[in-house]
């Protein structure tokens, strides 16, 4: 039998990504040993009771000890705590790494508590689905996704090979990035989205003209859409928001000002404009297929599972 | 065997709802004989081989000719020339309907050239997926959707119960509401949502600082879900922009009067106010999915079917 990839692995956070780790680790054999802590008796219990590890604790310090690879999974707002935590029990050597969202302020978070010897590098698997907790994950959610470094000036090759083979080992594919431009990509392809799908969907859910019961009841034609992003952690995107605020508001902005010409061409009925953009759009839409990125099934493939 | 429904029913305009109506009226045996028209040679001849009805034709009038109901399924911007085109050859005692995504404007299109004698009642199936044209039909689009019918004062009830019946048979579940009514509920559940994914789209189409083919590549961190709608026919969008103006414009107002108060709450750090948004609005999809008009797999299944 080949030897595990590291042998302690430390989990600290146990929800869809943390779990979801769990779960690939234990059927890739990537470890000899994985520890998981949580600050939540309840999550850890129910951790437990799944059987996603080999240890369990509330004491992430206690986690950490003897760990070759530490994965910080926590809404990105507490990755400063945690980091100052299990500074101290850092074993020399071995590879701290995270999954935020958001990469200029975890850094600035977590590495000034980061001890000499240890390697600390910032990473970001772009999976992820509308469900949150330990329950939620599966072995496959990073298969055939991008995990996004975005190493420190000072960061040694080996370990940033050695981390890059373990989430190709869990099925992603790899890509290094500086934080800022990780930070402004995701801004646009993550961040907007779920901030635009929660606006719309508090918008109808404002109304007084439409009921409540109306929209449920015709969402298929359109809103539904929207809901499913609409429906992520709050933690964990409360944190988004407050930890990627200019990228975010930069994007927010050039988004309301296309929106602004869109309503002046409907308002004044520009047919022809909006045929030109209702066009242009197909085609990203025809890329991200042809990029393996999305179903080309109708509906996402929801009629037929139905 | 028992009779079908209709003796002759007539198709005008044969994409992704002419199509699938023409489907499923075969498959449910509603009708003696469907005669399909279209404006498009190509697109007629496409109908011919895939077989989709008995008799086939450019010139409407021909289609509805002794037809006892006649189902117009164009771009709503359309319906008034076909309303005026096939009026004189409507048959005393048929049936006339529509599935335009505007009621009131569709009615105002076409009332005016309805002969006395023939049931006009206005309709809308709120199916559909982002695929157009007769191949992209199938004979499950309407089952356990909405047909809503904005039937006019002097509606026959017997003419209403008919048509009623017709779609319930094509699997639908029937309301009947005003018109003004059905375009301010679509313009929020359907029309807004449309949009909004257009102009996101075109926003990340437009940037600078990160590229289209990181867009592409990154989008399953959230973006493709607004890529579906972003991708269905422009044609019709524009149309229904132009035809259903007042309410989407109101609507568009709440969202961006909406977007600029969460976007203050961003810039001001307001954790606590994003928190709470975003945990309403997750209730929301639970009420979608308890109402079967949305599955509850993570993802829209979509993981899964990889």
């Amino acid at each position: 039998m080949p030897e595990p990839m590291f042998e302690k692995i430390a989990l600290i956070g146990i929800g869809l990504i943390g779990s979801s780790l769990a779960r690939v680790i234990a059927r890739e054999k990537l470890a000899g040993h994985v520890a998981i802590s949580t600050r939540s008796a309840d999550t850890l219990a129910r951790a437990e009771e799944l059987g996603l590890g080999d240890s369990y604790t509330t004491d992430a310090k206690e986690a950490v000890r003897d760990a070759d690879l530490v994965i910080v999974s926590v809404p990105v707002g507490a990755s400063g705590a945690v980091a100052e935590e299990i500074a101290p029990a850092l074993k020399k050597g071995a590879i701290l790494t995270d999954v935020g969202s958001t990469k200029a302020s975890v850094i600035a978070q977590m590495e000034p508590h980061v001890p000499e010897g240890v390697h600390f590098i910032p990473g970001h698997p772009l999976a992820g689905t509308e469900k949150s907790g330990p329950d939620a994950g599966f072995a496959e959610l990073f298969k055939n996704r991008w995990c996004i470094f975005t190493p420190l000036p000072d960061t040694d090759p080996a370990a940033l090979e050695k981390l890059s083979e373990f989430w190709r080992r869990c099925g992603a594919n790899i890509d290094t990035m500086d934080p800022a431009h990780h930070d402004m990509t995701l801004a646009i392809v993550s961040h907007l989205p779920h901030i635009i799908a929660y606006n719309i969907v508090g918008t109808a859910d404002d109304l007084q003209t439409v009921t409540k019961s109306e929209v449920i009841k015709y969402s298929a034609s359109g809103f539904r859409d929207f809901t499913r992003l609409a429906a992520s952690d709050p933690t964990m995107w409360r944190d988004v928001c407050l930890h990627n605020k200019d990228a975010i508001l930069e994007m927010l902005a050039r988004f309301s000002e296309d929106l602004a010409s869109l309503q002046r061409a409907i308002r004044w009925g520009d047919g022809e404009k909006l045929f030109d953009l209702f066009t242009r759009t197909r085609a990203v839409r025809r890329s991200i297929i042809e990029a393996g990125q999305d179903t080309d099934a109708p509906d996402f493939g929801r009629q037929a599972g139905k």
